[in-house]
């Protein structure tokens, strides 16, 4: 997304604010002291629940019954997050999970400097575990060693982190997202990301969402970060499908992204494939906030009043 | 629970390693390199599921339509954590987020340092946010004030975080919670902790687990938490009802708790009653892995062989 002048941005911003706050006044989300921190209402929640039978469904149309469903937990252990790079690309984004492991004196310590108004958190220290910053991260370590023939499809649902507070409801530090996996030869990748592309495309479609599929890269980090954005643009590897959420005002959301990974998590996992060569990787991950805000914005804050079709 | 000599502690450990062994064979589980936390597979979801449909009838009987849900992400402001105390009573257990907050120059550091094998943990700092302890906790911002006359009722369901590394699959670092919480006068808050043990013990009943209702404590840190311990079990604060997992060898697991946290939310969260006092609170909180753990351990881990009456 570039803007090419500040009062675009603050149209933009005003435009975002507007859409939070009218979330909130309908009690859809519950606003907190943290941007991008909320809590869901039980109407919220049915739109997901809506969203995910559907995506479920092209899951099955697509695959069939052969996506074994796993779900993890929102926090993993660091030696897997280590193994993702993650820390490289995206350091901003991390979440590393510290605690408390001293005795009664430190803990009296800590105690006092609380009472004080000063800070605790050098008291703490890493609880060897990290959160969840794609769903699919926790999944690679499972397929350490050699591949049956074939390779694997996982169905991965699961809550992510990413830390980026923001204005924008769409831009949550806390989302879920439901991947669909495939760990195979470098074409089985290719073909998976490919035919989600058209399959997303149809999701959204079904869910009344106008959606493009657009050649994007990940937000690597600093200078480094943008030739590795700029390859990956050049090497299409990574389609998202966007929607509108502020008209003009920006390129679009993405609600949706089919991500061709190479064979970096072969290597970093130590995933090999049948005929012995690194696994290549590719998933498609539907961003379920995102949509339920799309559908939101797109058919309006009352469901009652959304197309017969759409409301299941 | 108390362990009378060494050779019990490794008889219980044995027992609970073989469970976890059988629970990871059956690929109900899937294990990682830190104890505690594991991915599930769509069949024990398919149980959570089964369980919560139970949950949701006995919440339904109890309150009708009255109970809003609530869904929060695992992740809530360091702000409101603080008002909870949790620090204060459980340091070990809790959850810090930290983050990459630096520049160019800080991450091409952190990377030089971790391509060493050296800890990169002190180039981060607190992201301003920690892990839900508990699912109730990050909803008692949203009542901060005057509640209405009669006080309220949430529902509310969540990942929580506690970090207790153990063998036990039974007592995971990251699980599930779905809690009914009262709101209001004393009267209010004991009313629904009593009448939430017969209801839980009747939803234990109904999934065929012969459960037990024991006073108890929550597990207070240190020289001065043995006293809260004390305190909070001579005022007969928090019933837990619990299922034998591992026959005589200990006294059971807790898979539901029922609290009654007197002001103390209240007070921390600056929520009054109509009348003008600091309104009260109790919860009940389904535990949701254990729950479904007690069931594999009840019935079996082949859930075509379970009663036809509790598989749905």
């Amino acid at each position: 997304m570039t803007l090419s002048a500040h009062t675009e941005i603050s149209e933009l911003d005003s435009a975002r604010t507007l859409f939070r706050d009218e979330l909130i006044g309908a009690g859809l989300l519950v606003p907190s002291s943290v941007e991008g921190l909320y809590g869901r209402s039980g109407e919220f929640e049915d739109i997901i629940d809506i969203i995910d039978e559907h995506v479920k469904a092209a899951g099955e149309a697509e695959h069939g019954r052969k996506a074994p469903r796993f779900r993890f937990p929102p926090v993993f252990p660091r030696e897997a997050f280590e193994r993702t790079d993650y820390i490289a690309s995206f350091p901003n984004l991390t979440g590393a999970i510290n605690t408390f492991d001293g005795d009664n004196k430190a803990h009296a310590a800590l105690l006092a400097e609380r009472s004080d108004g000063k800070d605790w958190d050098h008291f703490l220290e890493s609880a060897g575990t990290m959160l969840v910053s794609a769903a699919c991260h926790p999944a690679y370590s499972m397929l350490t060693g050699t591949l049956p023939e074939g390779g694997k499809l996982l169905d991965i649902y699961g809550y992510c982190f990413r830390h980026e507070p923001a204005v924008d409801p769409a831009r949550m530090q806390a989302f879920r997202m439901h991947e669909y996996v495939r760990i195979g030869t470098p074409d089985d990748a290719v073909a998976h990301r490919e035919r989600w592309v058209e399959r997303g495309l149809q999701v959204l479609a079904d869910l009344g969402l106008e959606a493009e599929a657009v050649i994007a890269n990940d937000p690597f980090f600093g200078r480094a970060g943008r030739m590795l954005a700029a390859n990956q643009r050049n090497e299409n590897l990574k389609t998202e499908l966007v929607v509108k959420l502020y008209g003009d005002l920006d390129d679009g959301t993405a609600v949706v992204s089919c991500n061709c990974h190479r064979d970096h998590f072969g290597h970093t996992f130590a995933i090999d494939t049948a005929d012995g060569r690194p696994a290549h990787s590719a998933c498609v991950g539907f961003g379920m906030e995102r949509i339920a805000l799309a559908m939101l914005r797109t058919h309006g804050l009352d469901r009652r009043k959304w197309p017969s079709a759409i409301a299941v």
